[in-house]
């Protein structure tokens, strides 16, 4: 009889050290991370969410935020973007920290800034450990952010060099954007899609190549048939309802990816900063509600398989100093008239080189700059200084196209109508560049309490690896 | 034999559901937060620590953050923080959503909308529930957040009928920045500091008197002998190194309201504000540096009591849309130079004016514009297109003086400073007012988990009693 007790309290000894300290040291018993998606808004502070929020409530006629599913993520933490050389960081240095998790200097992909050593990505060891892996971005996939995840080049410009070390990764699935210079500088080596091809990719260009993929299709590489400037997707404000975007691209990576050894995803929302460079606050927040789209995707996956599944979204630093609010408008604000704006900057702006290349400089006038105001942005009128604004402009586009000097960025009546809609607006920036601001980091599902407090960069690949138990050495 | 078996599993069953059960549901054994201190840094947003941490890095000659105290707290949230009527908030609906847990209308304090429904804050029913309270703040202590804590008006401008509800609230300690209008508007009501000696308060104005209060002295209103404008503390870059300061008080509150059944107190941080509405960013960095002083003394008291004090740091709003990033600076900085100017813009803007009164503004020139600059700034040598703007600071002067119109804010040549250094070092504002950027939350200790996640002002004060377990209603 004792016997017996004893053993049972032996038993119940066990059974509480056990299955207490196993509850108590969570953090030990918790599944790996199986599914990981690693989302990266390039450029995407704080401004540019609160901007977004803030716009779809103004739409609604509400005061407040409407919240982006990103925002429902439990976990908030805070981090320092900054590179090993300039404080106020670079896409190459910053996706460099994002994926290797070591700083480095301005503009080196995947090297230390002896440009000798190499640095390896997340994705790299987590191939390694079995996991497949798929690298997605709404810009070239072998532009900066992404390329951080697979090659290793001195200089964030040596495109073709960059998208020639896609094949050595061995990664399962790129794509979203094209490849950008991909038969070189010159257009005189050999297309990129061709290697991978010869590799074993297969290659889709267009929306009914991408539904016919499979898992049969072993490794692949998929873009859009719209492509602009750079191998980028369009601007999600000039997309059509048809055109392809970074959700759909997530969708079938995730169908492609899904495997019994669990996938690596890094999805960049890549034309947040280029919108923001523009200091275009209508385009930012088509560009935040896409990139909002893509991450509600994996939310459907993360749905399926809550213990397994981590979504992190993060960015590689705040572009545009952004904020809502502005000198002139003072505490008051009119993001709703955002909705007026029908295209990027970029798009009017190409448009307004074309127009007047067709009709001459010398018949451009302020009759034609004020209806293009009204078309594009949905302004009606102007007040006098304003208006004066608008006859300098002109004069500025005049001397420009006569200097043979195509006005460097924009078109300068393209600036004058997004100036007056994000003044009117109450948006204010306070640079073309990036700013050292810090930027947030959401995490959701396995493992999500290591992205709580306040950290550096570097360390989000660190953390993703240790849910992913996959050892970064 | 078999019935002690089954006894022994029942045990064994009985000791598992408790244990475990507890230790899965560790929110509901946790002790409550016994201590809580409520920092409000008024104003501090992402980009004001972000200047801060990167200045110190920078005096170090180090690129990046050297981290301040606050910023090791392990818990990471962002919050929300429109009212009711407006996008961008004031401070005293903001005040009264962090103190009430209520929106409200944009300048009322402790007040819903209708100015007729009393809102009560948390720490009201700290007191209730038999907490001490003590509500400090580096500026008058009947200006919109302190006055969101104890007070019911409907208009924040009220500042004698402010302070007059100090006594009825029967909180503990009072202090830091004394009692604007303290006489009333016209000065001619009774001095509310007699009313707070009358109604049992000890009342003090220099550190002797302030070294002397014990906790035999029931009630304490405690401020300084320095006051400045609007009976606040000196912005701290103009302090002496004998000047009372945030930390100062902040001790000696613990000293005051440390008793069996724990305390509450709110310490805000009022000038971080101020100083962003200058957009005087060295002025901005000693705010927040001096702030972060008195977290520190704050995080002394936590490692005594580490289970059961909490201390939760946020801010009311963002003021002047601040990034480290600057459109003349691009992607450098010089953050370093901020370490020559010697006084607050407004210190030196109330220089200037004496100066310009003691010599006439006739007799005010380049000459001594630029020797203002070398002795307050550290600037030697302007580039042509900012001597033009210096000179054309001198006319603004000069037409302002002859006209009688004193320049609304600050002296020209104040201002002209100020912008000069700022853009040398890469600051960039948007706005002279708030932003509707939402503010980072930072926790630690009892409860801290609480404050994950991205949530509405209104929600703070709810956590806050939630950790203490005082109920709300």
């Amino acid at each position: 009889m004792k016997k017996n007790i004893l053993f049972a309290s032996f038993l119940t000894i066990l059974f509480i050290l056990s299955g207490c300290a196993d509850i108590k040291n969570q953090k030990t018993i918790q599944p790996k991370a199986k599914y990981v998606f690693y989302f990266i808004g390039d450029g995407m502070g704080i401004g540019h969410v609160a901007l977004t929020e803030s716009y779809l409530a103004s739409v609604n006629d509400t005061i407040g935020f409407n919240k982006l599913a990103m925002s429902d993520f439990p976990v908030m933490g805070l981090s320092t973007t900054y590179a090993e050389n300039r404080l106020i960081t670079g896409s190459a240095a910053a996706g460099t920290a994002l994926a290797t998790g070591s700083k480095t200097s301005i503009g080196t992909i995947g090297l230390a800034s002896n440009h000798t050593d190499t640095l390896w990505s997340v994705a790299h060891y987590a191939k390694l450990a079995g996991y497949k892996v798929g690298i997605l971005s709404s810009v070239s996939i072998n532009h900066a952010t992404p390329a951080a995840f697979y090659a290793h080049q001195p200089k964030r410009s040596m495109y073709y060099e960059i998208a020639s070390e896609m094949i050595a990764s061995n990664f399962d699935v790129f794509g979203g954007g094209g490849i950008d210079f991909y038969t070189g500088r010159n257009n005189d080596t050999t297309d990129i899609y061709l290697l991978l091809e010869n590799a074993g990719y297969s290659s889709t260009k267009n929306r009914t190549q991408l539904n016919k993929l499979t898992t049969n299709n072993n490794k692949v590489i998929f873009t859009s048939n719209e492509l602009t400037n750079s191998a980028a997707l369009p601007y999600s404000i000039d997309q059509s309802d048809t055109s392809l975007n970074l959700a759909d691209f997530t969708q079938k990576a995730i169908e492609l990816l899904d495997n019994p050894n669990g996938f690596f995803m890094m999805i960049e929302g890549g034309k947040i900063d280029w919108a923001a460079h523009n200091n275009d606050g209508a385009t930012v927040i088509q560009e935040v509600i896409d990139f909002d789209k893509a991450i509600k995707i994996a939310l459907e996956f993360y749905k399926l398989h809550p213990n397994e599944t981590l979504i992190v979204i993060t960015a590689d630093h705040e572009t545009g100093g952004l904020s809502v609010g502005y000198d002139d408008t003072h505490y008051s604000s009119n993001l709703k008239i955002l909705q007026n704006q029908k295209t990027s900057v970029e798009f009017f702006s190409d448009f307004l080189n074309n127009l007047i290349d067709s009709i001459s400089v010398d018949k451009f006038n302020i009759d034609i700059a004020l209806k293009t105001g009204q078309d594009f942005f949905g302004i009606d009128s102007l007040k006098p200084d304003e208006f004066e604004a608008l006859n300098n402009a002109i004069l500025d586009l005049k001397t420009a196209h006569n200097n043979q000097n195509q006005y460097a960025n924009l078109n300068p009546i393209a600036v004058f109508w997004l100036e007056t809609i994000n003044n009117r607006a109450g948006i204010g920036w306070t640079t073309h560049s990036h700013s050292a601001n810090p930027v947030p980091v959401r995490a959701l599902g396995a493992w999500q309490e290591l992205f709580d407090g306040y950290y550096d960069n570097t360390d989000i690949p660190k953390k993703i690896a240790q849910a992913m138990k996959v050892n970064m050495l």
